[in-house]
């Protein structure tokens, strides 16, 4: 340890792999299910998931109380074995810590990392904020950079300089179109694991340009499993021919506005959810596309992909 | 006609089907390479193309001079026997008059519309720009709700108010996601073909929804038209077979910042643009894309679908 | 009190005058400074403020952690006997009312009133989010429309509809330009104190077009309150008098970006807080600034202002 | 002149002073008002106008056809005799050329200079598109940094570098917040003028970063004049005395989403307009403001200022 208490090696690069992100799933009354939160994070160890991802922007993190995050990881660390990533919400130092300290006393050390987003477009902020973050709590880092949820834009060059500066960094999530730019330039220069999210519209892209598989909450995770498995395997066609059948409900799903609600009904319809519902001011699932999401589902299912 | 000039009856809706977005292809000079533009929209008549929309946000318009607007119209008339809509670039009333003046007289009643963007939030202001640019030049209109291009955002039941109170309005090109959502609401409103574009991503969803089809500038349109036929033949499973192993493709080409440098790529590697040439301030096509856009030609070969 | 716990009639509308928006100082080693916090609200109170709003935008409520809010609250209602607002940081109910709570438990019956952020462009959402904040806790609301911090655009007749089916709000903070037009309209409509905030760079409009005066944290509450009083007493001339030497500087203090760092700095060089620091990502003082920042203050003294 | 028709030596930086933003007038029905603008700059002039800048954003260019640019240009240059700088409207270089190309026709060597405005956040991309400009037209460059009306974000750092590449730049006018802040760095680094816009409402602390002065179209210049000319003879406290009277109107002018249409009808008010028309989509005075905009003027006979 260095006299800033940070180590100058780099830490391991978070696995490989489909990370799922968790939905937290509500009953109609508005409250945590824990039962559909259960099963979902049940499913998605099932299939493979390298971990879970929770408490993330589509986990509606925003709109939980300290004490429902709290409640939210634990029921999460209770269902599954798998790894755990915390998503951090603020973009401010202190109470980040605070919402890590939160997360560090819940699941312990089931917490593989924190998901932290890019807070400035200046590297020197970025850089002494998670430097601030590390040395408080001493824990691994995800650096999310995600302009439309953060309403930060910070180049590539300065990404990259901050996880250069910063060992404790073991992932990037890699959500600034055009992803497959970044994580091309990002893999080329440090060391780390980047992922794609967005949905896993453009996986095999961001497997192409050397991401270390899917960061994201797509409501048929199986698909994207095996599609990064087949791709980590060498078998770039076997990739492909996974993920294209689900790349319309994909798209479906992804739809700026409603893209949360459409994957809570989406899990609803598959039986892992009881409701769809979400908080405000996130909006509901529009009633005109309920043949149409039922049309994706009779689809995947006559391919049998199911 | 009544006093104003404005017919009370509904004109036409335009055609269904696929309507080409024209992309204006440069020689590396970044003059008009009239060669490339004749073979791009001979190619989108070979393939079946409804019709060709010439000067959109895609063809690059708002970098055209006057002249060149002309010249491109010019040679998209010579070149093809398909009806065209001219895009108009500005969003006040003079100026786009100004603009479709200069279309008319270059390709006279081969003008099949003029696609006007909804310059306010405002249904009256709208209204009223869509009125004496119609009582000017007696042009049909196509009106176009893109606000990611416009800064302009509109409800779509302001959008069906326009469409009601303006019966010149043969078609609605809707590209302010959840695109579906509001091609299901105005279609079940008005007498309007309402189109998709976006790239096509959403292209299954559109139809289910009740869209004419898709107006857009994927570089493979032979796919967006064997998708769109199959589906008003009422075969949705074929249309969904025709449209599915090119999404890896158009996911890639609809990347935000650089749809357009790769939309020109793709076309310069299939034979038709001899150069991806843009006009600044567009960006140019990133060299860490290079192999990823090969392999993706490699799949649609290897899959026999091209 | 009806069914849902909410009476139908309206509350007091919140007491006319100047409040001051509180600043949370911070030493240069980033803790919060109680020593200058106590002087600044001493200070607010010695100059004739109405009361305080504590934990605004302006007060960094988003950079600090819930434990030193409630220390911020603490401070604040040790050091003045003027009545609290306090601003509330969440868009999403849960968590809005779990800082509500907390605040509740800090500073009981000096709290006067929560201000919230409207959260939507949709009345129907926003009427929701109150009624249960309100059923939740009690707290009257201060109903805040701040587009540039919260991203959410609502229109002014929105903003009524939700005034007028929400009793329990007692004063609207119109931070939307124009603003004269929105207070105009809604003291037109409802009966709630309408606030002006934004430095006071528009309040002798606002005060014209009926608002209850100021709401905001520049650096010399005094000509604010000067100005408010003497419109207040019927004398527009002697209001206007008050103001017009500060607009130099109010217009400097509100410069986009670095507004904070600007009052921060000069509430430091007027010896209330020890330092001027704030919480990263907000930006610091820029040292080119520096005699400007002189100059104003010794304009102020030589015109015998201060 | 070098091979690329470009000299390297730096142009004659702008004349210091108060450039007129010229307001296009328009009559009720929608046509250019030729009588109010030859009566509006027949006025600048009268009140020792440095010079005019027509077409910019606040003349509604982008309303304008070519042929009323041009028809604009030619009344300015017909009933004034200052030099005059012409703004350009479009971010593309070939319209850009175009642009300037008519008004060289229309108003020959009484062009000092064409305003454009900062393209790309890429010094490179700026540093071409002027490149191309100059070589085509010989045109002097006044380099507008206006992201507000641009949508474009450059640094403070990369727009010098833009002007130490461009030596056929003769100003930059700065209207990125904190503008005192830039006004400091440019200056401190290369030889122009740069000027202050934003209606004046940080006029004083421009100059004192060392601004060459105005460039705006508040609706009383002849304060800009006084002001800005008492600062160049050294007279620090009479330019203040003779800006801050003009502060309440200045900043009412300013709003946000109005102050076109409350320009005008101070014009139309001080009679040198018939009427105060925009065009859509811009909006109109809301009557709401009638009787501000009066107490306005009142004050300012009032005080004897007028």
């Amino acid at each position: 340890m260095t006299q800033q208490g940070i180590s100058e090696q780099r830490v391991d690069p978070l696995a490989r792999g489909v990370w799922g992100v968790v939905a937290t799933p509500f009953t109609d009354a508005g409250e945590i299910d824990e039962a559909s939160l259960a099963r979902l994070v049940q499913f998605y160890e099932s299939v493979g998931a390298a971990g879970l991802t929770v408490l993330g922007v589509f986990g509606e993190a925003a709109a939980l109380t300290a004490a429902e995050r709290m409640q939210v990881l634990g029921v999460v660390a209770e269902h599954s074995r798998l790894p755990i990533v915390a998503g951090i919400t603020s973009l401010a130092t202190a109470p980040a810590i605070s919402e890590i300290e939160n997360a560090q006393a819940t699941v312990g050390d089931r917490l593989q990392a924190v998901m932290v987003q890019a807070n400035s477009g200046s590297s020197a902020v970025v850089i002494e904020h998670l430097r601030r973050i590390h040395a408080a709590t001493g824990a691994a880092v995800v650096l999310q950079d995600y302009p439309k949820s953060s309403g930060i834009s910070i180049s590539t060059d300065s990404l990259i300089a901050v996880v250069e500066a910063s060992p404790f960094v073991s992932a990037v999530k890699a959500e600034a179109p055009p992803t497959a730019v970044a994580i091309a330039r990002i893999t080329a220069s440090v060391e780390v694991s980047v992922f794609g999210g967005l949905g896993g519209q453009g996986l095999l892209d961001e497997l192409a340009a050397g991401s270390a598989g899917a960061m994201t909450g797509f409501s048929f995770p199986e698909a994207l499993v095996s599609c990064v498995s087949a791709w980590l395997a060498g078998d770039a066609e076997a990739a492909r021919a996974e993920l294209v059948p689900y790349l319309p409900l994909i798209n479906f799903e992804q739809q700026p506005g409603i893209a949360l609600a459409l994957r809570k009904e989406l899990f609803r319809r598959r039986g892992l959810f009881t409701s769809a519902a979400v908080r405000a001011p996130a909006v509901k699932f529009p009633n005109e596309l309920d043949e149409i999401a039922a049309d994706h589902l009779v689809e995947l299912d006559a391919q049998e992909v199911r």
